[in-house]
């Protein structure tokens, strides 16, 4: 069967570690309801997210796929909507900063997850993993991901479940850089959580 | 020449006072690079939200056209984008409590607004008042304002400068309820400020 | 009668104006309940503060003392509680940082206000001013003259109303560095209303 | 050689579970340079902290005391100060709701801890443990603790390393109330670097 295609983020804003893909790491090669999890690397370079996230469409036919991505926030967020735009206000890892910028013009103005965000939810919060609906997954490479993910799918015509989840600092994160995290192992379980979920739609 | 319609919400959630409309007051009639300000106040009714605005704009056929909300934040937010989702936390003043509702089935995800957002930014700051670009008016009655007045333009074929400003609450209101506030004669010179930039783009 | 001192303290930390002494000066020469108030500014620098407080006192054998000072915070902060010890995340106007350091070598650990902080806190509120009791006045030059303004009544043995207020910033700071603000004219009436009930209680 | 007492207060506030005393248990009975630990669970009622910490002390003559409680931050919380003040906004679990009320009538103001503050702090950071120096414990039962727990070191004349530490919520705490957490396993790992360089000091 067609795999379930988990992607991370590299680390970024001097970081060394960014616990988006350290949590997808152990996911890989797991079965869920018949699906293998396939976990993807992205870098956070400014022209690389494209290729990487369409490249990894078309070789791999995702069943669904589950990108992620690392946050300030305190709880897991469930990304409601991709739009176009970035807009940073920290370099991306290749040092390209854009601002107002479409991310892919002539494209529409945004796409909405097309994960069971409130069953993921639900399970998340049952297993005591604190979660939230999010609005707004920001400008940066985060939604930029988001949105060519979403683009990719809807000029294919695949309609699967995908969608971005954002997942908080490491502690060790926020002993550099003050503010709310959450230990790696309980990352990881989230990210389980949410294999799970999805998978049993699938 | 055709006005500029301003507009401010009703109070709802046991406020007696919304300093959105209030601060809108002031400046009806005003002009501003000959356009007239014209002043309406919106209900936070579920089912009187499109109405009322798609009334104003087919009897007032504005040349520009600024709706403001009540946040809870500390700085005038300059929104950007409003999503097509109707999700309450606490009821409208009608009592509806929509979860996960598409506001206009068939619409697109989202709009962007169209006003001159970095300008008014600008503006703001050098006037001294805190102001910043936001990425989501949340998913109650403001984004639904919001959404439903792009909607109605891109359905009319109209290309005028329109969009959606969350205001803070008052002091007052931050005393039954803590959190930041702005008194209203600042918020109403910002939206001064903000009627100004518009109308030099008209 | 004996006047009603209140202080204010001099810019620092990159800024031009701070509200606290901006607060204080139209209250100068005001009449409460047959006090007149007299107004100081006090510089933020390491060894002038004791000398600045302890001089006025000495000078103006006040009824009561009304410190102030700027905060980050969005309410005005009525502190309970002056600790000796002096801790600088920033340094002092004049280059002094000092780290975990007595204010008073062999002064008690800490000081209460004597203020009506309660009388103070209803009245605001009742004028629709945000306020809150506060239990740390933090480690810096507030605490610091905080501090110093209890422990010089203590050794004098003056019974009098005295104590410390914080306010928050200045709309035009938040510009610089976001953060809750509020506007001076709000700031200004909030001293009037302090220095009314200090003065009932004359 | 006498033992290095650790204590955590049992559950309140609508919990079923504690962080702190949780994060206590795994450590009883271990040596820290030659120091064994003993566990205390304090109950949070109004008239039973004292007895409680006055008879652990008396009871077991320690080397040291950490005590432990829960709070509402994203950080382990290094409590620099005890005030002598109770005023609680929910109530103790005995229903006692104390405003503005003196712990000790006569006591001093406040207490310092005499924990090693720095290098807990550092050695936290060292194992990327968030962790901070907080200038307030609050006016509920963790101030309460710590402040009859200085007040009666005080009062014995013992001078012994002891102080109060706050530790954040367990992610299923924030499931049910949204905040910032720490998950168990850290958190104990934190109280075991805490206990670490608070032997080394003995």
């Amino acid at each position: 069967m067609n795999p379930i295609l988990l992607t991370g983020f590299e680390p970024f804003g001097g970081s060394k570690v960014n616990p988006s893909i350290e949590a997808c790491k152990p996911h890989k090669g797991k079965i869920f309801n018949g699906h293998r999890v396939e976990v993807v690397e992205v870098p956070l370079r400014f022209q690389e997210i494209r290729p990487t996230i369409v490249g990894a469409l078309d070789r791999l036919k995702p069943a669904a796929v589950i990108s992620t991505g690392q946050s300030g926030g305190e709880a897991i967020a469930l990304e409601r909507v991709a739009i176009n735009l970035a807009d940073a206000r920290i370099p991306y890892n290749c040092g390209a900063k854009p601002v107002d910028t479409l991310i892919e013009p002539g494209g529409p103005a945004a796409y909405f997850s097309t994960l069971p965000l409130r069953a993921i939810h639900k399970a998340l919060q049952e297993e005591g993993i604190p979660s939230k609906l999010s609005n707004s997954a920001g400008t940066f490479g985060c939604n930029h991901l988001f949105y060519e993910l979403m683009h990719a799918l809807d000029q294919r015509g695949w309609e699967i479940p995908a969608g971005f989840i954002h997942v908080p600092k490491l502690p060790s994160q926020a002993v550099a850089k003050p503010g709310p995290s959450m230990d790696l192992p309980l990352t990881t379980r989230a990210l389980e959580v949410v294999l799970r979920v999805v998978g049993e739609t699938l």
